[in-house]
């Protein structure tokens, strides 16, 4: 690879703003790498952000996430929507699994100028979702994308740390997986805004809508007087795209009535800023200029000399000092 | 319930020393309540702790965790130690789960006095295994058990979690669970230190045991000499368990002479100071005198008025101020 030049951020973000996607490219490579100019980007980024809508996208290995994001990409194109997918998710045909490559089309969305696509590392130094995906929605959302879907696959904690990233969390499920038991473990009775009962032409389907409902009304939701529709869909046939487009418009349109859609990108970016200062006084922690760091109190409670309380103090001291 | 008298706190950690169960028994009460005189506890506790051998046991659900550690605890008074079970486990007998008494039998220990067992609520605001859990662990080191066997559910992250507790950790399996899967979703396969296939009577056992060795050889373990064993027992016949004290006493020697006692628990000091540390800082952010608190902060990010590095940047401006 030729060495890089130095990026000159003012000019990428001027770039990506009017739409070229090289420029996209670039910037998003920029907060991927954690390079040294990423809060320059960020910096450069914020003004231009807070239009776009985000989605969520998650649910287990198998049940269509991609084929439906493909699908929903389609029907977003068709009302003339700029649109952004980061796909979070190692299993993702976008993100090199090229073995699906044929039942999934992505070649349906090649050479539109107005459908950005990019796979992310699902690695993250501060989490389970790659820290720099919430930077790549910053700069989908400069560069002008009515919509940015975040695909995740949905095991461990991701598909909570995606409901945490997006406006309106779809989750989606399919007959003969074991929802039920996945569904109540994974949390993801919780979080989802939108249900999405996927290969709706399968056996069981109803079953899989009938008992989601039943485990919804039975979950530890948030009372803000949202009740999740289930839908049916068959999106390798485009069968029921349509009403999920609408349930997100409508979920949308509730949370600005609401105002949770200010809540939300609140609560957002207060957790995001707390993890980099989390992140700035663990560095520190290890090396307080001259005092005993981190490392010396903790051997100091293993040797029963301090107590946990008191070393902690004494960490926070230094850090005010 | 009649009201608690104050706490009479070093003259309870006397008690407790001298083997009294119900001064136990309170101390712990006052770790398990986070009781204004927790930090009192911990610091009274501190000068006697570090002897005991904290062993943690952790499997899914219906491996016969707590009849391995009920047979566990017998073979251990059989060569007279003192023994300490916290149960951090829903599920478990022990936790009231009384259902499961009569195959237990928990009551073979009952007025032994050299045995203490609690159950300990499995919620905790700072993490999935309670947050009292290490408190606890302290009382009764000082208590003068020789071992304190911590028995978690593994679901999740508390094999992990309780992997970073205990000097060495237990991960049981038995055959017909579909373990392979299991072991490799839940990150069994790098945490455990001797691994018991239970149930070893019934079929598919030494599949299990051939899988399993296979799997942790393909794992990402550390690379620091110890090959964990992987034993056969029948802990409802307490059949295996002297050879699985064996086993849990070979590793406690090779963690004294390699050093690795000491490194696994300033580690788990360390991550216990932390947490402390950042639970402080976190009660803190929401209203730094005067200044512009967390929430201010995330709604300018939210609005696009700054970026987070930014706000992260005032923030321990303000913590420092």
């Amino acid at each position: 690879m030729p060495p890089r030049t130095e990026a000159d951020v003012p000019g990428l973000v001027e770039r990506a703003r009017a739409g070229e996607a090289r420029a996209v490219a670039r910037l998003i490579s920029l907060v991927e790498d954690e390079s040294p100019r990423l809060r320059e980007v960020t910096a450069a980024l914020a003004p231009h952000t807070g239009r776009a809508q985000v989605l969520g996208l998650t649910g287990a290995p198998g049940v269509g996430k991609s084929t439906t994001t493909n699908a929903l990409v389609r029907e977003l194109r068709a009302r003339g929507k700029r649109v952004g997918v980061l796909a979070v998710d190692p299993s993702s045909p976008f993100s090199g699994g090229a073995l699906l490559g044929d039942r999934i089309r992505m070649q349906d969305h090649a050479g539109d100028p107005d459908v950005y696509i990019r796979s992310m590392a699902s690695r993250g130094h501060l989490g389970g979702l790659a820290w720099s995906t919430p930077q790549a929605v910053r700069v989908l959302d400069a560069a002008g994308c009515d919509v940015v879907v975040v695909e995740t696959v949905g095991v461990g904690q991701s598909e909570v740390e995606v409901a945490g990233l997006a406006d309106t969390t779809l989750v989606l499920l399919a007959p003969g997986m074991g929802d039920g038991i996945q569904a109540a473990k994974a949390g993801i009775l919780e979080v989802g805004d939108v249900y999405v009962v996927n290969k709706a032409d399968r056996d069981g389907a109803d079953q899989v809508r009938r008992d989601l409902r039943s485990m919804i009304a039975l979950a530890d939701r948030p009372d803000d007087g949202w009740t999740p529709p289930i839908l049916a869909t068959v999106a390798q046939a485009g069968q029921g795209l349509a009403e999920l487009v609408a349930e997100i418009d409508r979920h949308h349109a509730w949370l600005q009535e609401t105002g949770e859609l200010g809540r939300r990108r609140a609560r957002r970016a207060r957790a995001e800023v707390e993890a980099i200062a989390l992140a700035a006084l663990r560095r520190t922690w290890g090396d307080i200029g001259g005092h005993a760091g981190l490392d010396e109190l903790a051997a100091a409670v293993a040797a029963g000399e301090t107590d946990p309380w008191a070393a902690a103090d004494r960490l926070l001291e230094q850090v005010r000092a």
